[in-house]
């Protein structure tokens, strides 16, 4: 028969993320494309263990759950939040397939077609996918390692009275950096003037690097009011505890996550409910503090390892920032490389990397790249250096 | 802040199944609303150790996984199917959280607004949810014990020339009846003509009762041809093994099933894979059918209870079908009773079920209401339907 598709598929343009994805699963190739944790310390007993309480707690923890999450695992995450000076309850909370859910839902009951969302430059890719998939328009705000650029997003709030602002402020992806208090604030102020919504991704806050002392308050925390929050804040325990568990929590006005359960209800009734349970037994048995401390240390480690090889190779023309935390290195690379091409080249050599293009919502940047240092162990890396380096050689003039 | 959200939101209407699993957490109200599996004949053991088998894997069992789902579940999938005479490949199919997703998937790459989507009168409340919250236009086609009514289809099709066409032919959600086959071939020569693709839900055709010789073929495996099949088709692990592991899956042409991965990869990139990993393990070292015939007999035990205790109550002006499997009696009262209003009664008294007309897409039966059989067992079934009586006499005469 002849399918007659919705105009809504030809805006899920890109599937980069799965065809990458894909590719890392050719064992060959040492990948530094996807945003992937090190498989290696993923605490797989203490999963076990507390699968086991979960089976133990009897036949009902395999029943149907509430589409708003389980209880349990929500009061544990507001207790968790508290700590660091948040107040919600569980009320304000609904817990998600991963945090690309809460971004797709939020959108869902938020955005209608041609309604102008702002975006960071460059951004998370999957995150564009999902805005343009709504029909939103997508309009960059500049920025620099500091965070996004106050007087320009100043001028687009003026000029496009966008519904949504969408930020990833903590050890950005694709760019690691962190944003300084003042632009949490300058943007928090800017957006609340214009009744701009903040979309805060906060899926690598929990993996800071360097000075223990040294502190970035969400947007969220710094929003902290009975009514009318301007920020709605989601993050996931896929890069502190494991992907596998597919579960991430959302945060915000209780009126704005209620509909947003409405719109899960829909979607799919509800996320795995085993999975849930499972972090709930982790948070009560488990030093999750000091696991996340653990994992933070070893992808600090890894981190420095990448930055003193890319100091070593020294490519002409490549410039980076050290990341602040989180998982990715992103390199700038001469003007008229073209990173996809150089991609090509390294995947024949047995190494992989994100083109900078798919992180633009406009004018893309060719001759940009993300690099991840999570993953490979060190030797890995080494070898997955060298092989970049020879493909280097094809594009960058000594 | 003051929220502006979407025109969409407006449309995720009823939340209905979610205030139900609400009020089945009280403990003090028998719910015969819910379409809950029997917690007590949940394989918890076997769940169990096909964790620990997957965890015996290694830590990669706890890294993302694609966004088709877990490759080896998918094969176990066909190999099922071609048991069954189907044939599919892992290409042709998608694993879902629930098959709820897959009904939200299809409809997003497949329906824009305004395009019509003929259902059945009545039919299932949260995919009618789905189809309005993408602006779809839903028209009923008439039916009976025997299915969809092919001259109505006909003329509807003729008029309306619908995208798509919603049924669930096998143990209907919420009416418990089967189609006959000749209604099955009618729907599917008369939806090939008009080019109108079917979506058929079918989470209950493993719950059969009655003569194991009676075949009920899905129409899916009516339509099988190499391309261009007219028929998509979706079923889940939640009534055969447990809702907790929230695995459905969708088959249908390639083509179709590419795009729809592409639109998951975006709703959440994919689901839970250690659910489907477990679900995979159980494949291998479970007696999976064995298991089915089980809980299929129990339940119709449970089925012929709750039809005998009807025909006891015998209250007058009320008239139901035996259902041929599935979860659901489906009754029909007095034209003057509307039974939300009863359902206020009852839950006072400390029973619930749903009221008919959220099964209705347009023209409510304010009459019906939906009663599920699984969920409770012997002595809080009675219990239930005496409570059940006590408020039928506030609405019946007799």
């Amino acid at each position: 028969m002849n399918y007659r598709y919705s105009d809504r598929l030809g805006k899920f343009s890109s599937s980069a993320v799965r065809e990458i994805l894909k590719l890392t699963q050719r064992q060959s190739v040492i990948s530094f494309a996807g945003g992937l944790p090190a498989e290696e310390h993923f605490p797989v007993a203490a999963v076990g263990e507390a699968f086991d309480r979960v089976l133990a707690q009897g036949n009902k923890a395999l029943q149907y759950g509430l589409t708003e999450g389980y209880l349990p695992l929500r009061e544990s995450i507001s207790r968790r939040m508290a700590k660091k000076g948040i107040q919600v309850t569980p009320d304000d909370m609904l817990l998600t397939t991963g945090s690309q859910q809460a971004i797709d839902l939020l959108t869902r009951i938020y955005i209608d077609p041609g309604d102008v969302i702002l975006v960071e430059r460059p951004t998370y890719l999957s995150a564009i996918q999902v805005f343009n998939s709504y029909g939103a328009r997508l309009v960059s705000v500049a920025g620099d390692s500091d965070g996004m650029d106050l007087a320009d997003l100043a001028a687009k709030l003026e000029q496009h009275r966008p519904k949504m602002v969408y930020v990833i402020p903590t050890f950005s992806n694709p760019t690691g950096q962190a944003w300084s208090l003042e632009r949490r604030k300058g943007v928090l102020e800017l957006c609340r003037k214009y009744d701009a919504l903040i979309l805060e991704d906060d899926p690598y806050g929990e993996l800071k690097f360097g000075d223990e002392s040294v502190h970035y308050p969400s947007i969220f925390s710094l929003d902290q009011h009975p009514a009318g929050s301007c920020v709605v804040y989601t993050s996931t325990f896929s890069k502190t505890v494991a992907p596998a568990l597919r579960t991430g929590w959302v945060m915000g006005d209780p009126d704005l996550i209620r509909n947003m359960a409405r719109a899960k209800q829909a979607a799919d009734l509800h996320s795995s409910s085993l999975d849930q349970q499972t972090l709930y037994q982790l948070f009560e048995h488990f030093d999750l503090d000091g696991h996340i401390s653990f994992v933070r240390k070893e992808y600090e480690a890894r981190m420095r390892q990448m930055a003193e090889l890319l100091r070593e190779k020294n490519w002409p023309g490549v410039t980076w920032n050290e990341p602040k935390g989180g998982m990715f290195f992103w390199l700038e690379l001469p003007e008229a490389v073209d990173t996809a091409e150089l991609l090509k080249t390294a995947v024949q050599l047995g190494v992989a990397f994100v083109p900078g293009a798919t992180f633009f919502a406009e004018n893309p940047k060719a001759n940009a790249m993300r690099m991840n240092f999570t993953h490979n162990d060190t030797e890995n890396t080494i070898t997955g250096m060298n092989r970049l380096s020879q493909a280097m050689e094809s594009v960058l003039v000594r």
